[in-house]
């Protein structure tokens, strides 16, 4: 047995709580699997008089974070508070002082983890945010180890609990966008601003995190094309479901040869691919590899005990790694360079709701649009009611480039007969 | 940069070229990975004169399995030639030479596991087997590292394609076993000799490997109660459709406290559980947590590519520790005692079909029965057709233990009212 490995816990939030509980529960499991006891034994906190969920010894808790990044018996330190310019000093600073890092923070991991990840190295300490993504899915030591010896051409990811739960409810319920979302809200699915989350930021920030492991290349924040699911109508939902499709904010990162691509959109997913039957607050990443061809794995997205699984498993890694002596050394390299794929390269099929003009000629009219800008058009649908001729067209392209489908979009604009572009999605499956 | 890394490999059919494919046409991914390069040293083939897929040095290939095993310049044996009490030799004697296995052979590892995994730490060895279970996904993995916090108390799985193969393609077309068993044979996807496949022996293996992982126990092969597809009916998949159901072969592990119980047979899942829609040749597995909840892995079981990508994973794995020096120290103990459940611990919902009498008060004789063996029923349902009235009986019970559940059995034996239990399933989800 060595000696107890003392932990430095920053932030006792839901997760930060689920953290003590699994440490001090599980124990003898734990100490079984690594020769040493874990413990507990410094927590960062913002009221210590507040009281708490679950019974801490009050001389753990302090209300400096300094205290703990500089406590030279912390030998890791759990960041479980979230934030992003403040927590990065904490945690370089923690690392000039050889702690090793485990940490839930998916914004600081997507902003900062390259000159985090180098800090570490250079200290020999290891960094691991397992939680940072997909909080009950191991999906991030499975893209380092489980797929070390494939090519990952393709990662489709259902990474955001809330825009998933609420597109569940819209499609299973009709309910409209803004009705969902107030539900959300009042359930704590979704947070008073919910901003990050249906504008598909936190989306992007897990996508960077993915597809850097995937690609082994540092993808940053700003490679990332993003758009939320606020726009997404009931409308849009119905005409996909009747076309067989569901409608998911899917983040997308693909490789072909040198050149990648990261987005993250609202997409139609055909009913039949394993991601479209996700539902609720799950999420599900699928990847696709070279080799190994089509995986998914799926999970709870977040929650209490889920995320701190995945974090206590970082700890349990990290402990591992220390009784071996060899912190520091396992973390993924990034040694390919970012080429972004042109608005050329990027292609995918195309679904387009458009209101148009009630009269004869039309469809041929749009039809030369598509045929000028080289876009092939795989259906077309004019959904007719029964008291009035419909003046809605629903066409859905075959695979075509981003560039080509901005031209048509762009043409449309100068036609008289197309009302409104109602809405445009990315296809897959 | 090391010397490169020098691999015998034990077998060049369908796994062995696929590695052969991978280690050749991704050198630089994996020197980059692992500081060294990867060379195939030396290739066991039953005749050295056959004409091959791929091309090979012939002077790398040998018909004796010792020139491999005794090479002392053969770091790794890479083990994809099957069987087991001679390839348990050559495996135990390559690591008494110090040599690192990596092996898809789950058979051998279903059965010897404990013993080669002793020798391994003795010898300071690396043992790994990833691709001895679900091919393509990375299972072995992360039941030891993802899910090293938690408590796993469940895991099912969809373990053998073949099987998965026949009850999907019963479901999906309406045909009979013995059709669609003799068009998988005709496709490559069933054995001539079916049997390890249909009657469950395989997936119980698996099962046994996952268990032990799963539960920190060695379980072995006796421990698996097992049972097959073969009579599997039409008339079963039908009316577990209608009652919302899915016909699949499942391997069930249970723990409860610290008993466990490790299962295989077809069985009734509701089609709303995210296992019911894993269909053909694909494998899953689910995974319940009692702190992360409900996971799932999905990918290939088997085939040239996937089952190789988890091939030279393992063999990455191995490098990278030979180059930390820490080989035969990662490998999960199993530290816990298996104590089975016994069949009043193993609990579970139950389908029933009996063919009874065409006369009144059957139902009721029936319904006394269950009540006598303290079994409750959920729903009855007496199928009618046009012009006869019925003489079969569809129950699904509330749960109960199997012990009570073969009371109920037992006792219709003696009742003439019931002229033939056509079916029984454990129901699940």
């Amino acid at each position: 047995m060595m000696k107890p490995v003392k932990v430095g816990l920053l932030g006792l939030g839901t997760v930060g709580t689920g953290v003590v509980r699994i440490v001090e529960g599980h124990q003898e499991d734990l100490s079984n699997q690594v020769g040493s006891s874990i413990s507990i034994a410094q927590i960062l906190v913002k009221d210590r008089t507040k009281s708490r969920n679950i019974p801490v010894d009050a001389s753990k808790l302090t209300e400096d974070p300094w205290d703990i990044v500089r406590n030279p018996e912390i030998d890791v330190i759990v960041e479980v508070m979230g934030g992003i310019t403040q927590t990065k000093e904490y945690i370089l600073e923690a690392l000039e002082r050889g702690k090793h890092i485990v940490t839930a923070n998916k914004d600081l991991m997507a902003l900062h983890g390259p000159e985090i990840l180098a800090k570490a190295r250079e200290k020999g300490c290891d960094v691991l945010y397992e939680a940072s993504v997909a909080g009950g899915i191991p999906i991030i030591r499975t893209l380092i180890e489980g797929f070390s010896s494939d090519r990952i051409t393709k990662i489709m990811g259902i990474v955001n609990g809330t825009t998933n739960y609420i597109l569940t409810k819209m499609t299973q319920e009709g309910a409209a966008y803004s009705d969902v979302l107030k539900e959300a809200q009042e359930l704590g699915y979704a947070e008073s601003d919910p901003t990050s989350d249906v504008e598909g930021l936190d989306a992007a920030r897990k996508m960077t995190i993915l597809s850097t492991l995937g690609f082994r290349a540092n993808v940053s924040l700003d490679n990332v094309s993003t758009k939320g699911i606020s726009n997404v109508t009931q409308e849009d939902i119905q005409y996909a479901k009747r076309l067989g499709y569901e409608v998911k904010l899917l983040g997308i990162a693909e490789r072909q040869d040198d050149f990648i691509s990261v987005s993250v959109q609202p997409t139609m997913i055909k009913q039949t691919h394993p991601i479209a039957s996700v539902n609720g607050v799950f999420n599900a990443v699928y990847v696709h590899g070279e080799a190994v061809g089509e995986t998914m794995f799926y999970g709870p997205g977040a929650g209490e005990m889920p995320t701190a699984t995945s974090v206590v498993a970082d700890i349990v890694a990290v402990v591992k790694n220390m009784k071996l002596g060899v912190n520091g050394r396992q973390a993924q390299l990034s040694y390919n360079v970012v080429k972004l794929k042109t608005d050329e390269q990027i292609a995918s099929k195309f679904f387009l709701l458009l209101h148009v003009e009630d009269r004869a000629g039309v469809l041929a009219q749009i039809a030369q649009v598509f045929s000028d800008c080289d876009v092939s058009i795989e259906s077309v649908m004019q959904p007719t009611t029964p008291h009035k001729s419909s003046t809605e067209i629903i066409i859905i392209t075959h695979e075509a480039s981003k560039a080509a489908m901005n031209n048509v979009l762009k043409a449309f604009e100068g036609l008289a007969a197309v009302r409104k572009i109602k809405s445009v999605y990315r296809v897959e499956g």
